[in-house]
C-alpha cells in the first residue's frame, strides 16, 4: 500500500510541529550520526554490499546468532514481500488488526488471506503461514511469548513470521533472536526504524529460518549510506536510551485522559494507542489537528477490521502530550 | 543475483586504489552532497514518502514530461524486478550479453527466456517483454535509435524495455523521455549511479509506460537521504561535468593498447571496454591486479555468452589507465 501509512508528514511541508503519527518517539538527536555519514564520502562512490554481509554479521554478533540466520533488507517491509514472494499461491492467517503490509504482499503474491482476532483463532483455518505483529500494530497489544512458542512447536509445518518492530517500546518479553532460530519455522522480523528513530534510512532484518528468504533478494537494495548509519547506530547504542517505562506511562496516561473524553482506548503494552472516536471521524479530527495544532496523528480507519473513527497516536514528550489532549479535547467539544 | 557483480571493492577493504570495475568514473568529489545531507537531518527522522513522488515530479519537470509516465525506484535495479514481476510466465528476450539482473529478475518470476545477438534477432520469437541494454553492458555497443523506434512501432503488443543506464557516457543518441512516453509499449530505465558517481545512494527511474509498474511498488523502497541526496544532485547538475568525450577516447586508448598486447576488445561506444585475454582467466588477472596493484577490474565470465577469459574496465584518469595498461601488459608477459 503506497498511501495510507501513518508520517505522512511529506503531505504538510512546514505545517505539522509534533508528529503522533507513526509508532515512534520522534525527539532524538542525530546530529552525531549525520556527522559519521558525512565523514563516510567514498561509500557514495561504490556499490554497497550487494547483500549488506558486513551488517548482517554485525547483526548477529549483537543478537548472539550465526549469520547465517540473520538478512538484512531494505526496511522489514521489503522482508515482507519477500516472505510473501516465497510463500506465492499458499494460504495466510493474520492475526487483525496488523500492519497493512502483510495484507497487500500477500494480495500482491495470490496468497489466500484470512483475518483473526487471536493466534490460536489464526491456527483452526491450518494455515501455511501466520503473520503476527508483536508488539501488535496498531493495538500496542503483547500476546505472551509463551503462548507463541506453544503454537510455533505445535505447528512444525506453517511459517511463523513474528514482526517485532515495536518489541523496544514494551517491557513484556518478546521472542529472543536463540528462541527464534531455534525452532526451523520462525522469522522473527526486527528493525531500527523504532529502536533508533531513523524510519528515514530504511534497515530491517529478519532473524529465523531465512535460507530460503535470500533466493528472493535483489542486489544492492540497501543503500551504502544506510548501511554505514546502521553500523554507527549499532556501535553507538548506548548513546540511544529508551526509555521504554516512561513512554508506556505516557501513554497510560494518553489512555485514560482520553476515556475521559470517551473516547475507547484499547489496551496497550506500549508507547502508542488506538482510539475510536465517540462521534465524528479521525479523517476529520486528523485534518482540523493538523491545521489547527501543527499535530499529525494517524488516521486509523484502513486497518482490517476497523472504522472511520479510529486513529492511533504514539506517546511523545510530555508538554507535547499534554497539548494532543487539550487540542483532542477541544475537537471533540466542538 | 547476489555475487559476481562488478564492484566488489567490498571484498578488498583498504587494498583497492583504483577502480576500474564497474561503468563509472569515480574521481568525483562528492563533499558538497555529504555536507548537503548533514544538514538534512530532519529527514532521517521520519518516513519517507512512500512513493517518491517529489522527486518523480522533479525528474518529470527536468525530462519534460508528466510525473504520471515517471516511476522512481531503489536503484534501476529494483525497477527490472518489478518489470519482471508483471511480466510472470511470459516469454522474455534479451538482447546479449547484457546486465545479468534481466536474467535472474526474468528467473524468479518464471519467464521463459531466451538470448540474441541483436534486436532483430530477438524478434523473430515474438517475444512478450525484450530487454535491451542501450548502451550495452558490457561491450559499451549502442544500436541506433531510429532502429530501436522503428521496431518498437512494429511491434506494439511487445513491451521493450531500453535500460539507458549507461547513456551519459555515450555521444551517439540514444532515446528521449519524450520518445518513450510517445509509445505505448516502452520502459525506459534510467540511473543516477553513473551520470553522478553514487552507486552507493540507489535511485533509478522508468519512464514511459509505468502505470501498471506502480501496482508492484511497496512502500518506502527509496530512502529519505537517497531522495534529498536525489535532490541535491539533479538541482546542481551543473557541478557535476561528464566529459563523455573524452572518456570515450580513454576507453578507445585502452582498446588500442590492449590490442597490441593480443587482447581482443568488442568495439565501444562508451566508456568502458570488454576484453578477452589471449591466455589466461580474468579471474586470475583481476586477483592478480588486486594483490600487485591495488587494481579493480570486473571479471566478465558470469556474462550470457561469455568466456572466462572476459573482462570488462571503464577509463578511469589519464594516470590510471597508463597503470592499468602497464599492469596488465606485465601479466600478459608472465
Amino acid at each position: 500500500m503506497i498511501d495510507g501509512h501513518g508520517d505522512d508528514l511529506f503531505r504538510f511541508p512546514g505545517i505539522v510541529k509534533h508528529n503522533f503519527s507513526s509508532n515512534i518517539f520522534s525527539r532524538v538527536d542525530h546530529t552525531a550520526l549525520l556527522a559519521h555519514l558525512a565523514a563516510c564520502g567514498d561509500d557514495i562512490l561504490h556499490y554497497p554490499e550487494p547483500r549488506a554481509y558486513s551488517l548482517e554479521s554485525m547483526f548477529a554478533a549483537e543478537a548472539g546468532i550465526d549469520a547465517r540466520h540473520l538478512l538484512v533488507t531494505n526496511g522489514a517491509t521489503e522482508c515482507i514481500y519477500i516472505i510473501a514472494q516465497m510463500m506465492r499461491d499458499k494460504r495466510a492467517a493474520i492475526v487483525a488488526p496488523a500492519f497493512r503490509e502483510y495484507e497487500d504482499a500477500c494480495a500482491l503474491n495470490h496468497l489466500i488471506v484470512s483475518w483473526h482476532e487471536s493466534l490460536a483463532e489464526a491456527m483452526k483455518v491450518s494455515p501455511d503461514l501466520v503473520w503476527i505483529c508483536n508488539p501488535a500494530n496498531p493495538t500496542g497489544h503483547v500476546t505472551p511469548r509463551e503462548h507463541i512458542l506453544d503454537i510455533v512447536s505445535a505447528y512444525p509445518s506453517t511459517l511463523f513470521v513474528v514482526d517485532q518492530a515495536y518489541a523496544d517500546y514494551t517491557l513484556l518479553p518478546v521472542l529472543t533472536p536463540q528462541q527464534s532460530v531455534e525452532r526451523g519455522n520462525v522469522i522473527m522480523l526486527s528493525s531500527l526504524t523504532k529502536r533508533f528513530a531513523v524510519p528515514g534510512l530504511r534497515i530491517g532484518y529478519a532473524i529465523g529460518c531465512v535460507d530460503r528468504l535470500a533466493e528472493y533478494l535483489k542486489p544492492w537494495s540497501v543503500s551504502s549510506v544506510a548501511i554505514a548509519a546502521a553500523k554507527y547506530l549499532v556501535e553507538h547504542k548506548a548513546d540511544y536510551p529508551i526509555d521504554a517505562a516512561m513512554l508506556h506511562n505516557q501513554g497510560l496516561m494518553l489512555s485514560a485522559r482520553f476515556q475521559q473524553l470517551g473516547i475507547a482506548v484499547s489496551p496497550t503494552d506500549c508507547n502508542f494507542i488506538l482510539c475510536r472516536l465517540p462521534h465524528g471521524t479521525a479523517a476529520d479530527l486528523k485534518e482540523w489537528l493538523v491545521s489547527n495544532y501543527g499535530i499529525l496523528i494517524r488516521d486509523a480507519s484502513n486497518f482490517h477490521g476497523l472504522s472511520p473513527a479510529h486513529f492511533r497516536v504514539a506517546a511523545q514528550t510530555i508538554p507535547e502530550n499534554e497539548l494532543l489532549i487539550k487540542a483532542v479535547s477541544q475537537w471533540i467539544g466542538l
